[in-house]
């Protein structure tokens, strides 16, 4: 089988919808943009030993590598649509590549993206996506329209996934049934981060500035903070408390996880003091909790405070060239 | 110098042009596409021992990686616009990289292409570059629209750049100043390949099908029968004659070349024999050689014969994974 033929073969898409002019098997895709729409465009490379520990199972790396990218679309507001696949392997493994494909077509059937094309090619893995989404020409979110007074928001439970990867690398001893339970529940939000596209909708008409947290609370907060030309006031007692963290790690490693842990892509945003409102009808409509932890300042300083006791932190932050 | 610092430094573009709304440094680019316009993308990856020798060159593997993609957007009929970058590399060097961003951006202002995200990533070196590009609405080029009695065309001279990748790998001794010369141009065409971009807009409304020659012009050309429903003849005797290839490279190899070789990123195209003088308009407008090198048949079979002699080849074509 060659490399023609192994495109054809796991990822010939299922009926294209209409807005596919044409598919996978060209030398490129032919889409119809809506009008009254933007295009939304985005990409992220997941690399073995990097973003995923080797050896590890084939379904998880094709969910991560799409959600990773659905993520950047919930951050916008935008609606993902398409998606091309640029897959580097080190040799072709049947089994492999069945269980791939098969997990990424069932992410994508499940959020309606639809793969137009992609190459195959032969090298160390590393799989990158590039994402594409529609937007109303109207508003979409970015990282820089916070103002000072403007509150922060987290949804879902930061630190959980970094915690799972911790458990994952370093095993525990069997522990309690509820330490087995929690284990598990923190090593699937590793697997399978959970891409918070319809609150990005939701919130699209009413947050001042929103991003994906993919490398950290503190890290990704002070990117929107220096993009919005704010600071921020962050409330450690405020950070969400996830049963799971709490029952697994001890307060300082639980409180280093939620504020430096990567890879939870749950959503950070901001909102007026006077559109509050907004947040519980979207974790209502969600399904998801979303946490006030901090307000935006004037200032370009992030600081952190504990009650009002100011806490200083090393700088932190997920950077795969940090060491 | 962090990886979102790197992302700034180095590939934060020129001012955006106006249908750029939101570009570099946010979680997804904002793009307008204009009315009367299909999008068109492709996604081209390219990785070190593979695509391009260890140690090249990072302004050659720059323009490489940018070149590919450009090419899919000729094969389309397609004007290049927009495109994201995922650099995969082992660690920062901050003259390669510089070296790397100076030449992609030197190539991308040529095309008037724009950057408008992307990630930098650890690991081993592998760049991809996605390409969005617009066509319009009433007609682009496929590989599918061939029909039998159409006259084949490849553009340039297909084979020299396999040729000066053979040079490249196996440097010769200094041979004649004509040896030398040749052996330059030929090296420079595996290291520069040139994106036919103006030849595939000027055959967008006649040409019947195109694509671009990556992976060798028979294999190439298979690919475009297949896709068509039909067969295909082949002159060898018509095979453009370069003259560098004649000089370094003896009837064998050179025939070799022209049929297997890949890296060329000439266009492969086929028009209807009542269309062929649009050829020759085309060759003026565009500043390109193309040749015409047989005709499509009814039957499966892409067949070679030397004037009226039937030659058989054993199965052609570059494939990353074939051995």
């Amino acid at each position: 089988m060659n490399e023609f033929q192994l495109i054809a073969r796991y990822f010939a898409s299922s009926p294209c919808s209409n807005d596919v002019l044409l598919g996978i098997g060209d030398d490129a895709a032919v889409i119809a943009v809506p009008s009254g729409y933007r295009l939304v465009a985005a990409v992220d490379t997941i690399v073995e030993g990097i973003h995923f520990p080797h050896h590890s199972d084939a379904a998880d790396i094709a969910y991560r590598a799409l959600a990773v990218n659905l993520s950047d679309m919930a951050a916008m507001g935008a609606v993902p649509r398409w998606f091309t696949l640029s897959l580097c392997i080190p040799a072709i493994d049947e089994a492999w590549m069945e269980h791939f494909a098969s997990s990424l077509q069932a992410l994508a059937g499940r959020f309606d993206v639809q793969l137009v094309g992609g190459d195959t090619v032969k090298g160390p893995l590393n799989i990158s996506i590039q994402i594409l989404g529609l937007v109303e020409s109207d508003k979409w979110l970015t990282r820089s329209g916070a103002s000072p007074g403007d509150l922060i928001f987290v949804s879902g439970n930061p630190g959980e996934a970094a915690g799972g990867l911790q458990l994952l690398l370093t095993p525990r001893g069997a522990g309690s049934r509820e330490e087995q339970q929690y284990s598990q529940h923190l090593i699937q939000r590793f697997l399978r981060p959970e891409p918070r596209v319809a609150l990005g909708r939701f919130l699209r008409l009413h947050a001042s500035a929103a991003m994906d947290v993919s490398d950290g609370l503190l890290g990704d907060l002070r990117k929107l903070c220096a993009s919005s030309g704010c600071g921020a006031r962050l409330q450690l007692e405020q950070l969400p408390a996830s049963s799971a963290l709490q029952v697994m790690f001890d307060d300082q490693q639980r409180e280093q996880l939620i504020l430096s842990g990567g890879d939870d892509y749950e959503l950070l945003f901001t909102i007026a003091p006077q559109h509050e409102a907004v947040v519980a009808r979207a974790m209502a409509a969600c399904d998801v909790v979303c946490t006030r932890i901090g307000v935006m300042s004037a200032g370009p300083e992030v600081s952190c405070f504990r009650d009002s006791q100011a806490v200083t932190f090393a700088d932190a932050g997920y950077d795969h060239f940090a060491s």
